[in-house]
């Protein structure tokens, strides 16, 4: 495998703030994520097949073309390397509310042998602060009933139904 | 006012096609939009002062840059030419579902004066054709509760909660 590459799907902001104390580092995904855990990690959130590099690095390149209107964070254990949470925003630009902008947070995880230290929480309100740093007026999410609770502490409220039609 | 552009915030496939029998053209947002009623139209969705031209056009071209993952129809009466829907739709690319891709469905209006003549389902059925063309895998939309019948004849199903947190 290449060496990580210096871009990121991030603004260069984010780059390097989020250090915790319990040893786990908040960053914009790399390239060479896809080597520490990032398709386990989703496969968690949503049942897939692995993805191949090639197919890892094409999505990536294609995100990374949005600049930081999407971002990638994950949680990555500083000692072994290995990331135990992940989460996205996507800054949608409308014309409503005089050319406002959204935050659509999507993709939030959390290794099962990470959850209750509080990572998630990171996570979200690391999204949440970059939406509010590209101007959006609102950060927008879609869960489960069961995580009101969890997104309740990082601030939102429940709004309307998120209503799907699956191709 | 500068003649509209041929450009337009859509695929050329969905340029032309539409035309219905009760008048209303349902065709991708024009640059010229903003002297047919389209502010007024997306005032009834969300009040606020209505937009400069030049913030309009400025808006138009930033989400022409993300080509056909961005949608803006609306629907205009052949006779007045003005516009009497509107809806988006915004292709969001993931990681997750082997690199899968979600259409979601946004500031979906009808003007107070059409409404009953299903131009609002018309619409919102373009942008779910052009998110499956798109490669998506599922259309997501949020709405308020008393939409979701609306919503179910084109065939959304209810599936969890809209969180929002405003700044």
């Amino acid at each position: 495998m290449e060496k990580p590459q210096a871009a990121t799907v991030a603004s260069e902001a984010d780059a390097g703030a989020g250090d915790g104390a319990d040893g786990y580092r908040i960053r914009p995904l790399e390239p060479g994520d896809i080597s520490k855990g990032f398709c386990d990690l989703l496969a968690q959130l949503s049942p897939s097949a692995p993805l191949t590099e090639d197919a890892y690095r094409t999505r990536f390149a294609e995100l990374a073309r949005l600049g930081a209107d999407h971002l990638v964070l994950v949680a990555e254990h500083a000692a072994t390397g290995r990331l135990a949470a992940a989460g996205a925003v996507l800054v949608e630009r409308k014309f409503i509310r005089r050319c406002g902008a959204v935050g659509h947070v999507e993709d939030v995880v959390v290794d099962a042998a990470a959850r209750g230290r509080g990572l998630g929480e990171r996570v979200v309100r690391r999204l949440v602060e970059h939406a509010r740093g590209r101007g959006c007026y609102k950060a927008i999410l879609n869960c489960a009933p069961e995580l009101k609770g969890f997104y309740a502490k990082v601030g939102f409220q429940e709004k309307n139904v998120q209503m799907g039609l699956y191709f």
